[in-house]
């Protein structure tokens, strides 16, 4: 049955925010290491870094009927996530689609498939992650849904996550977690922040973490490059 | 038998300039969703929207003599598509090779394979889109033919068509539609120009398009995530 | 059995920056097209050209240990080439490592795996060629070996050999011919730039190499393309 | 958190056994096109055709630990479905695991990596779909979970759910629609086997399938390719 | 425009069936080592080894309507050729247009794309080489072309061109060349049983072949590994 | 330079007919999971399980001419190993390179690249683990080197190593480790045998390997799946 779920509940937006000024690996890194979306969705262009709550596009393959229908499910601040039900490249959208959600303050795009006039995008400053840059277009003619749990990069993105994307990839917060894992990436960068300041003053990871009596301890020999050739 | 075909006709070069402007997208739209190469085809840099009279070479694997004996069948305005008879993603083509098809106003490569010296083709401002960078040479040994029909991103490639290329990929419109596809690229252009407008203000594509009874009557459902929860 | 080798010898240092100036497709083809790492090896961002004497890491999969190991070995001048013993793109190295590294004055890295925090890495001016960006982490609980050979895209690399690495990708020069290569390499150069001029004045590669009697004499033959039609 | 769902109901066994001997392709047809795992999933020995009901298990990259939970979690005609939560095609599962698996009368695994002894599944009769054959072992450090929802093939498996295999890949029925799906297989089926009669009696799917009309309408046109010529 | 070209001259069913038994690696090498589709293009199951007059079907991605067009135009030792327009995995063909084929003699199919069923296919005996087997189905709304140049396997077939595919692979030989490379491959034969004999009775390529001087005069050089070391 | 050694040692005979019988995924343990060639080089045909000394050989791309010298310096009991010094995906080696190879009682060929005549493989007998099956011949115009180190499958192969290989891929034994792992393996085949006896008996790897206090301190939690749901 295709359904379009309406009113999801988002996060609160100062945590969405936050989130985004931490970035990609500090939040995966802060939440266990989970919710990582796949390496293959890369940016179109570099330098964004963004975060927002997930409108899920569920689409048929070469089908792009159901992201006009999600556009109008769009909010402020949220990001569309869209993946098709199977492997496609094809362009599912393009610049006029960005007009419209930039209309609405949609932040950004992730895509399980490909997307055509970067060159606008770029221009527009409209940020998307996608597995292609394809011109091949798509038809409107099999419905989807809007708003269901979607399979996106090899991970189950839901409506109302969390997306955090920038030059590293997509990490995907659930929304009942993401105060925590703000907070817990907080942690994380005020702890790293003491460790940036030793290692750029010349300290060795290996003292700072106290590395080397597990190396020795597990076996580790130093031996001379030359005495041994 | 190695040949190589001399006078090859090309489009009106005012026809292949508004090409052009359209971009590579637009193009394979009006001309109904033909013509577009393989999404492996990928620029060495961003930035550049070309179009041009394709020469063609069909180079033996690993093998660029013959793109030696295709400079000289180059004329301004030309764009070189050159591919190898077999898999290869060595480098076939480099700043030297460039520097004599910029003299010779040739705007751009097309080449199903590898190239290097790219840190200087972009500072020289000759756009290449290929299957690979790799600096791995390549020899001259073999003959093959210039300007006989080639198979470029899995698609047939004939001398004298016109070769759009932009940050979406390439596209090739057959030299006897260009005229005709130009003319259906603005008419695409004026459509969606209008469009545009709308969606910037606000608009849905759901009412500009009149999609909402279409998707009523084939089913789509509506539901409050927050009932439904 | 794990192992650090310390004391590697490394080349002379102004042979290195020559070789740096040079290049990957001159140095590759002066050393006689060997030492060239596979093209999956991309720079994260472009526009770097470094060359440095190799600190070789063999770590295993998903486990970047070693590499905080390695820090210690290296000197100023030196790039680190980090290589699992099987498949991995997770993210062995990010920001933290790479200031670690700088602090140091390490040029860069080469790892046949993925790296994350490239937006760090790009501000800061860490250049890195890597085979993926991934956010995802990698443990430390397995020993690996420092200074011995690693095959890194899919050719053998030895402490202290010369890395030289640019847009177009990553060669290697054994330490005992770095001389000799960085004089082939500019024979090569001298020569190219008298061909450079005779190109960009419009003369063509066939006449410049001589190549049309032996294209004869190999069966080449040209046609009217209008003829023949 | 890690945890192990116990007591998953399974669905009717007639009718998973009923779907066995529709396939893959029939099945999938049957519920509407849904469900199907990414191609890259492979059988690793040809023949085999199972149905069962799904034990997922989500393991830690490069990590076999939770397979070895999952086992006790296993009934007769169960098939177990494994995950890791990153990319990795490592041999998380061989020979030992399957004489466990088979001594429970657990009919086959589908895993989203790589096995091993591939050798011995053959002989045993144990059949493997998988995305790789690898003998690299994996660890048992990393806990996971048992009878969670899991990305397999690019697709949500959940527990209970029936999995069909054959050598055309694998299919997912949510256990809730099992009973309806095995009698809408059958109901094609039962159209099928006419339409075969007819097709091996040498009439034309065009004229069965009442084609060309609609060919003509859309306006597709003959030509004698002798005359065109 | 679509088009169904009829009445496409077929080579000489002797001819054909000559070069059937040569098989793929030997009919290549005769023809100057021309024609072969690319290595991705596999028999899905192994030992059928055919020649027969190529049937052209470009069909839209994911839409096989053609082939059922395409079926009515193929005679008795025809094997038909399918390429999507653009990059397409999807199962495009089954055992019931598998049974229609058979049922007008039609020996095979080549497809750039995927196909189920395959079980199915091997216990008919319908020999198939594609690019993947995947069970998702496909649809009928877009009209396409039979008997046009198509691209397959990255080269170009031409109706009434003949197809020769083993395990190694699939190879395209001009019909208006098929007689003469039959020839040739009967000559390459003859030769080669020779030198098998006398490759069996254990004399070596070395010396067959006359290689040792030219290995020479290239500067090859034994040493003794026992000293060397 | 290119230079043939010859003379280089091999390992006992006993020693290497008892790897072969272990297999790889055995062998690969019992020397600490090193060695094991990429799971890209896949067998032509299943079935076989072989060990050998290696005869390693450094080829040019799309050049097969070392092969021909190298089949000199086998003996009976030899693996060849054949290695690009960049991708390539041709076929260097058919069937009446298997004749002269089987004529010395070489037992098998491991190729980082392509074969051909495969159905002629299978039914000789000359088994193959290669990365492609593809019929695109090669040249002889280069040289290369026999018996030095190549990097094959992305892992460094000596000559004179112990090669073993079946349908879980191919793995390197140093020589001088041979009599060491061929004794591990034992030792771990013993083990396992008592383990294989127990799971076949129904007792779970849980219980056998003592797990469940160790899962149960890492917080591993069973909860029913139908009081949660």
């Amino acid at each position: 049955m295709s359904v379009v779920y309406t009113g999801v509940p988002r996060a609160d937006p100062s945590v969405i925010d936050a989130l985004a000024a931490f970035g990609v690996a500090t939040v995966h890194e802060a939440q266990g290491r989970t919710g990582l979306l796949g390496p293959n969705l890369r940016p179109v262009y570099t330098g964004a870094r963004i975060a927002g709550s997930a409108v899920t596009v569920s689409v048929a393959p070469c089908d792009n009927w159901m992201i006009h229908v999600a556009v109008e499910q769009c909010r402020a601040g949220d990001i569309l996530v869209v993946a098709p039900t199977s492997y496609s490249d094809a362009g599912y959208f393009g610049e006029l689609l960005a007009c419209s959600l930039q209309a609405r303050a949609v932040r950004g795009l992730i895509i399980d498939a490909g997307v055509r006039d970067v060159r606008d995008l770029r221009a527009m400053g409209f940020p998307v992650w996608s597995k292609a840059v394809h011109a091949e277009g798509t038809v409107k003619e099999t419905l989807g849904s809007v708003n269901v749990p979607v399979v996106c990069g090899s991970r189950i993105v839901n409506p109302g996550d969390v997306v955090v994307a920038d030059d590293d990839g997509v990490c995907i917060v659930p929304r009942s977690r993401a105060a925590e894992v703000a907070k817990a990436s907080q942690a994380r960068e005020d702890k790293e922040a003491k460790v940036r300041e030793r290692l750029k003053a010349g300290e060795l990871g290996l003292d700072i973490y106290g590395m080397r009596d597990k190396l020795a301890a597990r076996g580790l020999v130093y031996k001379s490059a030359v005495d041994d050739a």
